[in-house]
């Protein structure tokens, strides 16, 4: 969708518009980089620096290079929200929820087990009062006849 | 420790040895990459840039700055052995599992409540057994007398 976006558009893509040069048709950056995203450009390139993106799409294959530049574009807007952290704040907040359902998950499965023990039991005692009950009733029907 | 040992050897940083350049005592990057950590930097300079890393160094506090060397560290370490995705990778495997485990939660509270409501139904067939059976103990007393 970017790429047609700015296939479409006569103006520059949003890189050549920021470092102001000429967006020539083979322009690494166009496809990616549409005219109307100008923030998407201006993140990465604060963070990674316009010539490591563009060697950094040089060594990927073409069908890669949309998900390269969206998951750089995703790890530069952590980073200018969370200049400390970055996309790392994330990944510990995420991993702190794993450790947190992970004890919640075992927590549920050995209260399940404890009734499926007492289940067990319930069910045993309620045979044995029955067989009780039908010997009962037996020898009540014998003493009668 | 980096500082530390960054501090007590009189080799230059890692930064500035791989940049070739004298290591000033006042050198931003020394306190964070030590001489015998020579890939961190490497890695955060293929990745981000010396430059983009000491402006974004000078935009924090300095006892902020060992942590977001840290996550430049490992960010560029995830970006290099995963081109495409680097850490945003992390992340959606991490999403990934999250949203197993709340599965498999909510499974298992729904088993749960499950067996709660069988317990209680159980509990109270044991209950009206005994009563049952106690009634026949007492009329077979009754007829004895």
């Amino acid at each position: 969708m970017s790429s047609s976006s700015s296939l479409s558009s006569n103006s520059p893509c949003a890189a050549c518009k920021f470092l102001r040069r000429k967006c020539q048709p083979e322009c690494t950056f166009a496809p990616y980089f549409p005219p109307d995203q100008p923030q998407k450009f201006a993140n990465v390139h604060k963070v990674f620096g316009a010539s490591n993106v563009t060697k950094l799409l040089n060594e990927l294959q073409p069908h890669q290079r949309e998900d390269a530049v969206n998951s750089l574009a995703y790890e530069a807007d952590m980073r200018l929200r969370d200049p400390v952290y970055g996309c790392v704040g994330v990944i510990s907040l995420l991993q702190h929820q794993l450790r947190q359902l992970q004890m919640d998950l075992s927590c549920a499965k050995s209260e399940l087990s404890k009734y499926q023990n007492l289940g067990g039991m319930c069910v045993q005692s309620l045979s044995t009062l029955r067989l009780s009950l039908c010997g009962i009733v037996r020898i009540l029907r014998v003493k009668r006849v």
